[in-house]
């Protein structure tokens, strides 16, 4: 168990570095026509990788093959990092600015952004499948499947042609909740079942996680409406107040900020309760990281 | 060995009957929001299957699971459709004719279309994972992996990145070579290697089927390029002389037409002597796909 936040911080310092460096090494300096360049734009020295963490500190409490878990946590982030260079395309969200910096499509224009965001999706597969009997091929094969399920049609990318297809409508909270899990949330969960993946978990404590990551998913887009909301451009890294100027539906515009404050604590504490009830021995790790989700400040 | 061309082109017929109806099943017509129905538009009744069919001539000639190569070759065939979705996207190559169809963006909008070819391309690695004991994990990793490369970076998405950078430059012939060995030579090529890694094959064998697999890409690049100027836009379905509007350079620009024409005939020549060198008993097929890259009328 952690004795004190300060062990906390300090692990979750230790691991961003890690992927950090991994994911230096891996997005290639040398792809060809400037392409390299704009994916490792898009990738590095960005984010708190609150992906990589959960991926991480799931595979620590279910005592997963730490080799495994830094090429799931890098692959996580690379679909991460792709769909936010492509959402930030005019044809999209049209933002100009994310994570303090300008966005890759404004850095290196639209067809650059494009094929690096499609080039960073072919990469976090490729991750996943070393050939160098570093990860299992049954494990390889689990991941894979977990990821593209968590970024296709029916995770991912749905969610955000829900979210297109949304704009000026009056979703009530059951679709609002349904679009997000699939956005956000499935990409989140995915973190942890892999997570889970490159262990050996009962079913009672895998179906535990997957509420886990269910609840934080759903937990950590409150939040992010309500710091669409609470937060200035500069604390965010990127544009505030957008979703509201694009008319879109949020937890915030249906509740509240109030109640999706409250709601955004609910949600929090189900995940805790979700680890508690997993019975796995060292949770304390993925309880810190439900909590920093929630006072987190982007 | 085929008695005669009409083999061919029964075998030819059945296989791309049984890849369309793959497809029809796996790429889903209930993703939200219209992005199922773009997807489809994307990927059905269109194009000559040339990938799929090269993983399932591969897959036979070396004796290999048939479940595996029908997964296979329809993932390649929906990187293929993913790259062409974004490829005509307007800050690409702005198309507005594909396959005698209006392209995706046009049809259904830049942001479906974007969504569209990000979800096609995780579908591609979805289909390889099964998770139902079909593919097995050492295959499916395999299968993966060669997929993931030849999409990515170093393979078809590096591609195009040069392509992109090309316009108005004086390629040499080894740098617009290079070129295309990336932009469709490889997915071309790792459709030979996956279809060969269904079954079990000498190294020898594998050698000489990369071998076939790269001559025969890059006499497929020879052969669209003497189309562009010799094919009306009817005929090709899609816009013809487009390469030489947009100053791009070409195996005809840079050699002139007969001698573009006599190299993609020395290229399907040397397709033809690695079959020979394989040693693998029935490759008739193989060498008629060869014949019908030089021959094709698109």
């Amino acid at each position: 168990m952690l004795s004190d936040p300060t062990d906390f911080a300090a692990w979750r310092q230790a691991k961003q570095d890690e992927v950090e460096q991994a994911l230096s090494t891996w997005v290639p300096a040398d792809a060809p026509a400037g392409l390299g360049e704009a994916m490792r734009y898009a990738v590095l020295d960005g984010g708190k990788r609150l992906r990589p963490l959960l991926v991480l500190a799931t595979s620590e409490a279910v005592g997963g093959s730490h080799g495994a878990a830094l090429r799931a946590s890098c692959a996580v982030e690379l679909i991460h990092a792709y769909s936010l260079v492509h959402d930030d395309m005019p044809c999209m969200d049209n933002d100009v600015l994310r994570r303090g910096k300008p966005t890759v499509h404004v850095r290196y224009g639209e067809a650059q952004a494009l094929l690096a965001g499609d080039a960073l999706q072919a990469l976090a597969f490729e991750l996943l499948v070393p050939g160098d009997g570093s990860v299992s091929s049954e494990m390889a094969a689990l991941l894979c499947r977990l990821l593209a399920q968590a970024a296709g049609a029916s995770g991912m990318a749905g969610g955000q042609a829900i979210d297109l297809a949304s704009v000026g409508l009056a979703l009530d909270q059951p679709a609002l909740e349904a679009m997000h899990r699939q956005k956000t949330g499935a990409l989140l969960k995915a973190s942890v079942t892999m997570g889970a993946a490159t262990g050996s978990v009962p079913a009672q404590a895998l179906e535990q996680l997957g509420r886990y990551g269910a609840a934080l998913g759903l937990a950590f887009q409150v939040v992010d409406d309500v710091l669409d909301v609470t937060a200035d451009s500069a604390t965010l890294g990127k544009t505030a107040g957008k979703d509201a100027a694009a008319d879109k539906p949020t937890f915030v515009s249906l509740m509240g900020l109030t109640q999706a404050q409250a709601y955004a604590e609910r949600l929090l504490d189900q995940a805790h309760a979700a680890l508690d009830e997993s019975r796995l021995d060292d949770t304390a790790i993925l309880h810190a990281l439900a909590d920093w989700v929630g006072r987190r400040a982007y």
